[in-house]
């Protein structure tokens, strides 16, 4: 029997892929995205197409309230910076940083896993192209690892939990090599901080130009900015 | 200036004497509770009472959806266990365990601290009359803190993140007394997985019990039960 696993789904290019790397090892995908009051609302249209596509076993979306907490951009009203230099990017970390945002998404994950008897987890982050954010480095999803070990019935029963991260050492154009030989449709995934109503990418926010520089370095076009060229 | 805490209140004996404590450490605190499809619902009005009797800066309650991932009695139609002997309450993890519940709780205590700017966190576990759950052991707690403290901007800028559980080595007659000592008043407190209409105790879960031995090892009688046997 396939073992089960919880994926998390955010609607962008990395969860999409990461979900196919999944699916890839032979685990069955439940997957789960998250509701957080985002202004980019296409993001959840994105992860619903994604787990459709993909075939998830099943597919739910959380209300949580870290918009009531403030702090961020992503789920407040101030602006997203644009046309930033990579130099820029790196030196701070960005005020799209959402309070503890991998923190509060993983637990989830947790408690899913425990109801569901899954033992494996997979979340799509990325240390190199991470925009700054703590809880996308690899100690931190260690360290995440074994307190979850020791927080659940799994680990008390000596049965270990696995956080998998398969893209946490990749650079963007590596995630989207990995994504495209596996048939991900990334025209269906949304990774912009500030798209137009329709969905579109505004191709100057950070995590825009760190995408559209991804499908460069390989000599391609993004299909999603291609669907909206027209 | 006071120091800013958040503090996790569930409406419960021990929470209302971690609330106490942090205060009495000269804490500013900020209460949160949450609301997870619980079936006592009176733990949130009791909660509600600590909050506005301690003099809390700030109480929010959190809507969380953990009933969706079914798994307990705490938040299904499942029956509680009632007049279990000691040795049966410690023979296994109960089923009123909520799938990582502590886990999700502090992410969210985390998430509020970060935007507070406050290093500090209580909750009220206890490691001697824990019912079995593996997220009430100090070794899941010092592993939460570990993670928490790589997962936050104080975590990169180097400020230590704490997770006070001043109740963690006491046993519930300790608690009491603690309580009473800086004035809680623990008729206005829930403990009881299976409570009246009105909110009175059951007096047989393994809630009940183990509150009411920890008043009678006192040579006390809980003002709850007072309070309803009139």
């Amino acid at each position: 029997m396939a073992r089960r696993a919880v994926v998390l789904l955010s609607g962008g290019l990395d969860s999409a892929t990461a979900l196919a790397v999944a699916r890839a090892e032979k685990f069955e995908p439940y997957a789960m995205s998250f509701d957080y009051g985002q202004r980019h609302r296409v993001e959840l249209q994105r992860a619903s197409d994604q787990a459709r596509l993909q075939k998830a076993v099943k597919y739910i979306t959380v209300n949580i309230n870290l918009r009531q907490f403030g702090g961020s951009a992503l789920t407040s009203d101030a602006a997203v910076p644009k046309d930033r230099t990579e130099g820029e990017m790196e030196a701070e970390i960005p005020i799209t940083y959402v309070p503890a945002r991998n923190t509060v998404f993983l637990s989830y994950a947790l408690a899913w896993a425990e109801v569901l008897g899954a033992l494996d987890i997979f979340i799509g982050v990325n240390a190199v192209d991470y925009s700054g954010y703590p809880d996308c480095r690899p100690e931190f999803i260690t360290a995440y690892e074994e307190m979850a070990n020791l927080a659940t019935r799994a680990g008390v029963e000596g049965k270990g939990l696995t956080i998998h991260t398969p893209l946490i050492d990749l650079k963007k154009s590596e995630i989207i090599a990995l994504g495209l030989a596996k048939g991900v449709d990334y025209s269906l995934t949304s990774s912009c901080y500030d798209p137009s109503a329709d969905g579109g990418p505004c191709r100057r926010c950070d995590s825009c130009q760190i995408r559209e520089k991804g499908f460069s370095d390989l000599g391609l076009q993004d299909p999603l900015v291609k669907k909206f060229e027209g």
